[in-house]
């Protein structure tokens, strides 16, 4: 069995997430197990970075597959842009060393949540970013952010239940641009947990439009209650921009 | 009757055009004038700056609507933005003279048709831009586009049906740039014939992929046949991008 590592972009809209279900063909790992199994003739398991949630998008997921294929490389990769949906594209496939493994070798990733920050429509926006018209404050954004850049234990920020597995993530950068009426949160981290940047990303804009202080994120690292921190924002602004190895 | 100038952006996709048609309720004026009517309680007609064709996108379409209401400009702008479907947005209304005619006093149009230059995917632009992956020589598409900037009779260009309109126009200005995999063509001009921007640009780019001379656009536009000019471009590329009076 050959290894090959992949490196994708979706649009996230019409699908149930990144996870294969058992209850629908939805998903992208589905779409793209489907499609190299028929081209394998075996059944071929395609290993993500991580799981995107239903509706969140991707520049840069990174997954792979070991399959038994004399094809190169570079046929994989015409072969799949021919008979992917328009809605998934492949960037690149090489072939690598059997040991690499996209999930548990990831080093960082980059996301960015993007806002729509105006009462006025932004049409060709509407699919990859958040329409939150409420006048934002992105210096007391970055002053909350910068609380909440480092090592920590993110329990107050993810939907995960409480179990054994550690929540503590390091969080190496938070950055907010600012470009017209469109703010971007970059978030980079050595790996993020189940809703971590879209709650993060919900509770900068609570302090952004003045509901919360800055200075309440340390209190809220460290009571690790869910509860008290801000609301999920929406998946249509999320983009996995890039994972590090 | 006031007389309301608007601003709209729309993506032309799902729409057969701009213009009005008794078959279909299905274009971007039908919209307008469907949900302006009955804000007004009178039927209302919207008169744009001039006709996109079915498929074409906008970011600066202008507009103009006389109507007897007793809301501001503000209102308007906020009921529109409320009722019309998500890939049409207005970007401003406001209230002029009774003598403001967005086709009649528009002085110049700025287009942009957008080409994905690149055999892998680029599924976020996939909406907006059309595949054309062979390599392109961009220095002969702008020597060519320097023998059609000018005024010029532009019968060669266009679809319509030779009649008694004039089919001379001024081109001021076209620019092409270069982003990566992006290659994007900018038409500044006084007016563009049916079908024009795009059949220059399916003309530019087989300059671009070696299949014409740059030179042989002087003899083209002589010729006034449209046999002898280039492909119709897909729809997809093309965005109207500001109207100017």
């Amino acid at each position: 069995m050959r290894n090959f590592k992949m490196l994708l972009e979706y649009e996230g809209t019409r699908y149930q997430g990144w996870q294969r279900q058992e209850s629908t063909e939805n998903t992208i790992q589905g779409k793209l197990e489907a499609l190299l199994s028929k081209m394998c003739g075996h059944k071929v398991e395609v290993q993500g970075s991580g799981r995107t949630d239903a509706g969140v998008h991707a520049r840069g997921q990174v997954a792979n597959a070991h399959m038994d294929t004399d094809m190169t490389a570079e046929e994989i990769l015409a072969y799949m842009n021919r008979y992917l949906p328009q809605d998934i594209g492949v960037l690149s496939v090489e072939e690598v060393s059997d040991r690499f493994h996209s999930r548990l070798l990831a080093k960082e990733k980059i996301y960015c949540y993007q806002v729509i920050n105006s009462s006025l429509p932004h049409i060709f926006d509407r699919r990859y970013a958040y329409a939150y018209p409420a006048p934002l404050d992105i210096e007391a954004c970055r002053r909350a952010a910068s609380f909440l850049v480092g090592t920590h234990d993110f329990a107050a920020f993810t939907s995960a239940k409480k179990g054994k597995k550690s929540t503590v993530r390091t969080i190496e950068e938070i950055r907010i641009e600012k470009e017209k009426d469109i703010i971007r949160f970059y978030f980079r981290g050595d790996g993020f947990l189940f809703h971590m940047v879209r709650i993060l990303t919900g509770t900068l804009l609570e302090v952004g439009a003045g509901k919360r202080k800055p200075e309440e994120m340390e209190a809220l690292l460290e009571s690790g209650r869910r509860e008290l921190a801000g609301a999920l924002a929406p998946a249509v602004g999320l983009t996995l921009l890039e994972v590090r190895y």
